[in-house]
């Protein structure tokens, strides 16, 4: 817990308390309300560090969050796996303690169990396409493994745990808190994989790999809708490749069809569009508090 | 799913079934009644279907129920732990879609995740013990591993859960259940451990690897207590050691201490001891269910 749970940005606990603070009047953030939201800030981390440990388990990674990762420690090894589920189940026995006589106790377990499954099942749709051809790659793909795979533990589920403690019960809120949460999910996406192949690894501290991994990137995408068939062959060839001649000739292609450009553009207007869809939602959503966290998002680095 | 789940023994599956309906008046055992124990059931199937596939990876086996072990074929691999995740959560997918009307659901969910921290945990034992020196072994640590890693959820879990189903809220029956369990689950670790360095392997279908693995197994500790100072030095240096000859000098001990003598001993005394807890607990327990498993494991050459 101590090695795998407090050492990341704590975006997720930070956005959990955040919200709930938004949602309650002042006179009722009290010490109590204000732990309890804390707690569930920590289980959102708790969520956040087993999915990146058995992450880096399965993709062979060295290192995580500027330290050696867990499994890979000389007295770890494989039992990490079994470490996972631990760290998973915590989070339970940390609910039964500080909300069995709370009326949200059973929705707060549900929405555990429900956003952990949509992650590892967009895990799974994720590997899976990544042993397809990338000719059959498309948006609708994209969206759907961003979505499973990271908008619904990082946006979603800090915010609906505020909403369940705060008493927030307003199905037009929770249904704009999901496509709020939807997008910003694929704009988070669309920035990682801007960060893989076109920012240098010494500012985004990790070396990308989509390309050489046949990931179904937002840009093997956009490149696929822009590209002739000449360019089709290109990327049919040279994604999914190691070869570091192949990979660049990837870089390239993406480049000669402006998809850095295409980025920035898709960025903003993201961003606008995200931001008008919090200022227009209920007055039950933690606007300022979603606003925050796009704001700290937007045009970030790492 | 249909790989790693349906084909076992199917033993805490039936006990589900098999307590529920010992528990409930014919008149209740409605079609509807039944297909909700049923499920339970298979939500027991499913935990032992998640574990084994994890742990499978953990030890770097090759096969399992006569055929090869999930991560082991081709197009699967290391996503396969992914896969434990979603098979462990798809339990509360099943739970939600079934019971969430039913007043036992906040504790059903609870018995699961309670049951699968306590296995996680147990195996977490099993591996710290194997680290250690044979000499440190002691009876206390080999029953808190046996509890642990394989009682809750081999015994209590399928019981606690007809008992929660059938309404049983008695806390004095869930006193002795736990009882019965834990003794259940002591005995059945011993025959594991019997199994896995005395009966031929042609005949238990596996070959056996705890002397080897430096496992915290009942003969080790037994082995201990009888022992003089000369044949502790043969344990200190045998024991964990991967060399046939050193493995064989550790059979000869066992032997030359009657171990296995010992083992009938006790095997026919816990039966005993178990069947008389049974048949003195009160009237709210499922004693047919649970002496029908306690015959089918007695005296069990796998």
């Amino acid at each position: 817990m101590q090695f795998n749970v407090p050492h990341g940005k704590k975006h997720r606990g930070l956005l959990t308390v955040g919200a709930y603070k938004n949602l309650v009047h002042e006179q009722h953030q009290t010490k109590e309300n204000i732990k309890l939201a804390q707690i569930l800030g920590w289980c959102t981390e708790m969520v956040n560090g087993f999915l990146l440990l058995y992450d880096d388990i399965m993709d062979g990674s060295s290192t995580r969050r500027g330290q050696s990762c867990w499994y890979k420690l000389e007295d770890v090894g494989m039992i990490a796996i079994n470490d996972t589920i631990i760290i998973e189940n915590a989070i339970y026995i940390l609910l039964r303690k500080h909300f069995r006589d709370k009326e949200c106790y059973a929705s707060i377990m549900e929405l555990f169990h429900e956003v952990i499954y949509a992650t590892a099942c967009g895990q799974c749709m994720d590997f899976l396409s990544c042993q397809k051809s990338v000719l059959s790659f498309t948006e609708e793909q994209f969206k759907t493994i961003a979505i499973n795979k990271s908008a619904h533990y990082t946006f979603y589920l800090p915010i609906m745990l505020a909403m369940e403690l705060a008493g927030v019960k307003d199905p037009l809120t929770v249904c704009q808190l999901k496509n709020i949460s939807n997008e910003f999910g694929i704009l988070f996406q669309i920035q990682n994989d801007f960060l893989d192949w076109y920012v240098n690894p010494e500012i985004t501290g990790k070396i990308g790999s989509d390309i050489e991994d046949n990931n179904c990137s937002w840009f093997a995408v956009e490149c696929l809708k822009r590209a002739n068939e000449k360019q089709k062959q290109i990327m049919a060839e040279c994604y999914g490749k190691k070869d570091p001649q192949k990979v660049l000739r990837v870089k390239q292609l993406f480049i000669a069809l402006e998809l850095d450009k295409a980025y920035t553009e898709y960025e903003q207007q993201a961003y606008k569009r995200i931001k008008t869809m919090i200022e227009e939602s209920s007055d039950y959503q933690p606007k300022e508090a979603i606003l925050h966290i796009l704001d700290k998002s937007y045009l970030r680095k790492r």
